[in-house]
């Protein structure tokens, strides 16, 4: 099926009307692009030629052949026929969440990363790239990233771990893959705090046919629930540290209850610890994981919140008991995490770059989080409330009167605000409602009140105020 | 939770016994580490004063303090008492395919990788990262990666796509759960070559409950028996520019009556072109999905044969009708992948060295198949035959006679030669039995012969010649 110049002309026309060849882009040359196809230089000559003579390249001799830099937004012009229109560069393939905008939770602040060292490491770990590093990635994960992580988790979350406990992860779904894959089956049970994280319930309602929620007071999840109704779950999951939203801590005697609870009846913990870094008001919380005399509890951290979600890197900290099962799980149903992203991020952890960004960030986070607190209480005093917590990302404004956060969330989007509505984050009545503002980004307080202040005509309207 | 100076004490004792801190490792300074923990920093000094005076720490004044580097393998000496034995760093966590050694299957060239421009470009992608590309990575996948993967595969797979169509994952584990997810419900039935892709039949034998297999000859997937069999078929996985494992080539008029099963019955193809860039007795052929006028291919391509394993990037192009689909699913189940690495293919597609190492490839494959056919007919004539196909990054070792291929394989694999043993790919019988070898980083003839001889005594025996 050689193909002749007609095809190849018709090929290269369409991709430049189609907008996948751009204005301005070079072409391949003849020689190769005719020993790639198997054709005599000729061919792809003859095929070019028309497209010059049409006026969709243009031959700049020895230069090479380029797509004419004058054809712009052909593609807009243009709509193939026959097709679905072909969205513009920019906005195809677009996901709710790729959207822009400020106050969006969990994103760390992007103007304090460490960019020079960062850059430093990854130049070294790029050029330090060895052939048998090129190979599929080991399966759980880069050994010194397992060991330098296991150092970290060590000293800084009161964990007793070793290297060989670790599974690097691509992030939550990989988690929740990973964990329900290995331990539970489709008749099990598992619980959730209701409250809980959005995406965490989304995944687990389609995933688990008995999924039960725990509610959560300004003590935690309320454990006593658990031993009363719960003694046949197979997994629970809680975010102790800081909870998802609330913030709020899991207090030292649910903490013991909780594990209490394990034991007795043979149950998982899954230990969210998404951004137990970041505290503010009381020294560091060491994480429940470091509690776990019977090895009950599977500690799920991430990179994302402490240096950034582009890296997709998060991880496990398993019971010893079931690190074969994990492996043996992930034999079929994992590929490893790419190695390169893996050696810059050990190299991070390695040589301490980790533990100072971290310190960095917790003093800044705490300024930028009084910062919006005040801008709150300046520009809506009246519709919002606040309940001061330890720590996290985010703040929550409690609406002091009504039930409309979702209409105001979408209102505060329509300006760019990407919030979220507290109440969504429920499954049963009795919901709270407010919205979920992250704050990490926003570096002034005049920043803040200009923020908040986009909204808030519509906003007092909805709030009748 | 303050810890005390014997807390502190005793957390890098045992970092120290168990092998996680190691001979040599530079401590945080006193300072910092006093200040993580919310210590006075003389709880720290008081702390590591003790693990000086044991032996454990060396001071070294201003240039800080480090773990003695006289303590060599202490890890291995003093196990903790109350756990499972800390593993040696070398082989904690080792998978199965994590072993090192020769003839693996599907492993690109490592000797004739271009390092130093894949160098160059990493370190361009590095130091171009900006602030807005540090929070989630797109959905679909970078654009400009899917913008530079739509030009290849139409210029050179002869495909007619739109970037909007393409979706970047991490691998074959990714593909399929996104296909299965959302096109297949747990009763729909699914087919599978027979023999087929050891991998891919493994995990569609736990993820689907009616998977059935349709032979194959030296024609490739015999599609009369779709239409005869499975018109209720909902999914069809096929690999049809080389047959994994046979390497045949599916014919022309299967081909079509492949696509003519999908359109009638509408069913899905999923055309799995897994190493379809490397030919070496004809010219190119195109993809099925060129065919594919229905909009009824779903396409899967990989980097990990073209360009490393160790990336993590593979792709699928959808029918039109399907990008919607999938992306509602994604938004649940998927996290997008590291944009680093998706920069990096990004510009080696874009700068034309992907097309130019795959032009290198093909000549080197096609040298190094020569070798390892020449080597085989010089080690083994009276054991194994071959059938010359036309392309692919294995050959195929038939045994002449006999039904022992996983013993053998068994046996090479402890030379080292982890070739996988043919009959395992079969799910019914008959089977044929054989070893499939990677020749991709055997460099020379004398190197072939050389690796082969290594369990010539003992393979003789076990093939009773």
């Amino acid at each position: 099926m050689k193909p002749g110049y007609k095809a190849i002309y018709e090929q290269y026309r369409q991709s430049i009307l189609r907008g996948i060849l751009k204005p301005g882009d070079k072409l391949p040359s003849v020689r190769l692009l005719a020993s790639e196809l198997g054709v005599a230089r000729k061919t792809v000559e003859s095929a070019w030629a028309i497209l010059v003579g049409e006026g969709y390249l243009v031959s700049q001799g020895a230069r090479g052949t380029r797509v004419n830099p004058d054809l712009l937004n052909l593609a807009k012009k243009y709509p193939v026929i026959g097709e679905k229109p072909t969205p513009t560069t920019a906005g195809f393939g677009k996901s709710l969440r790729d959207r822009p905008g400020f106050l969006r939770l969990g994103i760390p602040s992007l103007d304090a990363f460490p960019y020079k060292k960062w850059l430093l490491l990854s130049g070294k770990a790029v050029r330090a790239m060895r052939p048998e590093e090129m190979t599929q990635p080991p399966l759980m994960g880069y050994a010194p990233l397992r060991e330098a992580l296991a150092h970290y988790l060590n000293i800084s979350r009161g964990l007793s771990c070793s290297p060989a406990q670790i599974f690097i992860t691509s992030g939550y779904q990989n988690n929740l893959r990973l964990i329900l894959n290995t331990l539970a089956n489709q008749r099990d049970k598992v619980l959730f705090e209701e409250p809980g994280y959005f995406l965490g319930q989304q995944l687990l309602k389609r995933a688990v046919q008995r999924l039960h929620r725990v509610p959560v007071d300004n003590q935690g999840l309320q454990t006593e629930y658990l031993q009363q109704h719960h003694a046949d779950a197979r997994l629970v999951f809680v975010t102790p540290s800081h909870h998802s939203p609330l913030a709020v801590t899991l207090s030292l005697p649910r903490k013991h209850q909780l594990l209490e609870w394990a034991r007795q009846n043979e149950s998982w913990i899954v230990e969210d610890d998404y951004d137990g870094e970041f505290h503010y008001t009381r020294q560091v919380l060491p994480a429940l994981k470091s509690l776990d005399t019977h090895d009950r509890v599977i500690y799920m951290g991430t990179f994302s919140k402490t240096i950034m979600p582009a890296l997709r890197i998060s991880y496990l900290v398993l019971p010893h008991k079931l690190v074969d099962s994990f492996r043996a799980q992930a034999e079929h149903s994992e590929g490893g995490q790419p190695v390169l992203t893996q050696k810059i991020v050990a190299s991070f952890l390695r040589e301490g770059h980790f533990f100072r960004h971290l310190k960095k960030m917790r003093a800044l986070y705490s300024r930028r989080r009084k910062n919006m607190l005040a801008a709150l209480a300046e520009v809506y005093p009246e519709i919002f409330t606040v309940e001061v917590t330890d720590g996290g990302m985010h703040i929550i404004a409690y609406l002091r009167s009504g039930t409309q956060d979702e209409e105001m969330a979408a209102l505060w989007q329509t300006h760019q605000l990407q919030v979220s509505p507290l109440s969504i984050w429920y499954q049963n009545t009795p919901k709270r409602y407010g919205l979920i503002i992250g704050y990490t980004n926003v570096a002034t307080f005049a920043e803040a009140v200009a923020l908040l202040q986009r909204p808030a005509q519509m906003t007092r309207a909805l709030a009748g105020k």
